[in-house]
């Protein structure tokens, strides 16, 4: 799968320091994917959804699956994969246990429900699980376990998605990449967030890798016979976690995932799902997402809670480096993105910008705004 | 904290399939460790608590948290860092939320205690989530969540531990091994097992190769001054899994960890523990864990779940494999050695298999019985 032309299309514009970036203002991006996804068909609810997901984690520099991804989701909308007006339906299923039906929609919609619902059972009862079924790709995992945890409960979040990384000691991809994610909230601060693929590197760095022409780090990609390749040309799938050695343990978190997104939601698991890429746009990838919100107050009080978890981050943070660097708690790297990119605009790569105003075009939107421009114009 | 006698000690009982073990029956062996812990000072349920885990763990193969661990306990046990008799409380706090105070007992009773009452608020709400405070090591996590798993319950747990793993780009220990379980139930068969230390490598390996003189595998850890060495005796610290690279995320699973372990139990993040290995016998470690069970049925009919876990079951044992391989199931590793030990024994280091004997002698328990020994006599 990593052969077909869209996701060599997506690999181009896979935004790094290495481009020239258009930066955009927030409001103004938020509001140009919103009318685009609705041009596309969608309902208010999911154009929403998208935008807010989207650019969160482009305003948070997880560019990998920041505001690029539209593109990719106006192919889903307009090909048929996506539901543009799903009828998602919730059902509390126990006392702390609901279920999110997608209704093939945007796995957006769905995973903000889903931590809204959360909410209110572990309001109840302390902690919650909310199971997502007949869903899709839902963007950055943290974006919904951060929305939890601005609101001051700690989250865990995940997706299954379609088979691109191998077992171990396996020859060909089995588990999706299979994201994890964890956020907690700090008083006085934004949340701590971990939220990561449990391979070692996604699946973009080695279409950017193919673009660049630089080689893949050791015992992260396999080549068609699963043998470990430095060659992005040459890569087929993605090892776990780990590498060779102790890639078990990545495929571990994997198979917990995928157990999780499956067996607790009703859907199949990541490798029976159609690819992400595909080249079929139309059948529906009933991708499934587990949540689990957990209120801290009912756990300790939350003063004590509080000052503990800014205990923890005190003595990370001064623990002493590598020469040149800093620890750093999870979400730090993306903490110094988030101020930069509130004070100078979200930045857009090239190939991204140019699919924008095609699309602005097509389906008569107004065109975003380059900060730049709008600079040089006063 | 890498060069103590204590651990050096541990380190040459490192079992392995390099030494030539004793074998021991289940039944006798798991005997022999109540009279020994209760001859201790321990009270019944302490002492049975700590058999049943640590010789589950050696009858699944998991040797570096098994019956080797009984002279580390004795130590513990006799230098008064563990209380021979706690008073458990159990404390429900919301209708999912429970608390555990181990009263500075073995960990091992108060994380069987934790599961157990786990299942009740589970049965009630889907989800339970209980904290555990003032607890100890508890030997293999797994041995809980497998516990749970074997009532038809899915679990996740973990425990903080004190700090030998450096942080990403850090040069000093600061997190734990900090070790990640989550169970599975499979109708008819034997739950799914994932129990792994969030580093690459357990610190027993160090001591090992100390030992035996082989060098560590690159990237699992670091000398003094926070440089990745392969040299066992220069190594001072651990790597987070994902080595230098993509150590970060081994590191965020720490942290999730940590702060589950600490903030929501009510205990010191884990580089605020005494170390496990001493010099100090006699001050509590007062260790965190954290454990969440799940009741399939509440997610999903079971008759649906189970079909989903077999199916991904018989999906990924069937994938293709590296030569002279096989794609295994998290757990099936053990699976294999649970039927070499079920009918010949469990395998005992001669090391521990001596300080047994010692420690027999000295307590005035009878000696368990080496099946070899009993075999050549009959």
């Amino acid at each position: 799968m990593l052969q077909n032309d869209e996701n060599v299309e997506e690999a181009k514009s896979c935004p790094m320091e290495e481009f020239d970036n258009i930066r955009v203002g927030r409001t103004d991006l938020t509001s140009f994917i919103e009318s685009l996804i609705e041009r596309g068909g969608a309902d208010t609810p999911s154009a929403q959804a998208v935008a807010r997901a989207v650019v969160d984690a482009s305003s948070r520099g997880f560019d990998t699956h920041g505001v690029r991804l539209v593109p990719h989701y106006m192919k889903t909308l307009t090909g048929g994969r996506t539901n543009p007006r799903p009828e998602l339906r919730f059902t509390r299923l126990a006392p702390s246990v609901g279920h999110v039906d997608a209704d093939n929609g945007f796995g957006h919609l769905a995973s903000f429900r889903a931590v809204e619902e959360g909410r209110v059972l572990a309001d109840e009862t302390g902690i919650a699980a909310i199971a997502v079924s007949r869903s899709s790709h839902h963007g950055a995992t943290g974006c919904y376990t951060l929305a939890a945890a601005r609101h001051g409960y700690a989250a865990i979040g995940m997706t299954n998605t379609d088979a691109i990384v191998v077992p171990h000691d396996g020859v060909k991809p089995f588990y999706g990449t299979n994201p994890f994610s964890f956020a907690v909230p700090v008083t006085g601060g934004d949340p701590l967030l971990l939220d990561m693929a449990t391979s070692s590197i996604p699946l973009n760095r080695v279409f950017l890798r193919r673009a660049t022409g630089a080689l893949l780090p050791p015992e992260v990609a396999v080549d068609s016979a699963g043998s470990m390749t430095t060659d992005p040309h040459a890569a087929e799938g993605l090892l776990p976690l780990g590498g060779l050695n102790f890639g078990y343990k990545g495929a571990g978190l994997a198979f917990m995932i995928d157990v999780l997104c499956s067996a607790f939601t009703g859907m199949g698991h990541g490798a029976t799902l159609p690819l992400f890429g595909g080249p079929d746009f139309s059948t529906p990838t009933p991708m499934g997402h587990f949540f689990i919100l957990l209120r801290p107050d009912r756990f300790q009080p939350q003063e004590s809670f509080d000052r503990r978890v800014a205990d923890f981050l005190e003595d990370l943070r001064a623990q002493p480096a590598q020469p040149g660097e800093r620890v750093m708690a999870p979400g730090d790297p993306e903490r110094e993105a988030t101020a930069d990119r509130a004070a100078n605009g979200i930045p857009v790569d090239p190939v991204t910008w140019g699919t924008f105003q095609e699309l602005a075009d097509q389906y008569g939107v107004a065109r975003p705004r380059s900060l730049q421009e709008g600079a040089s114009r006063s």
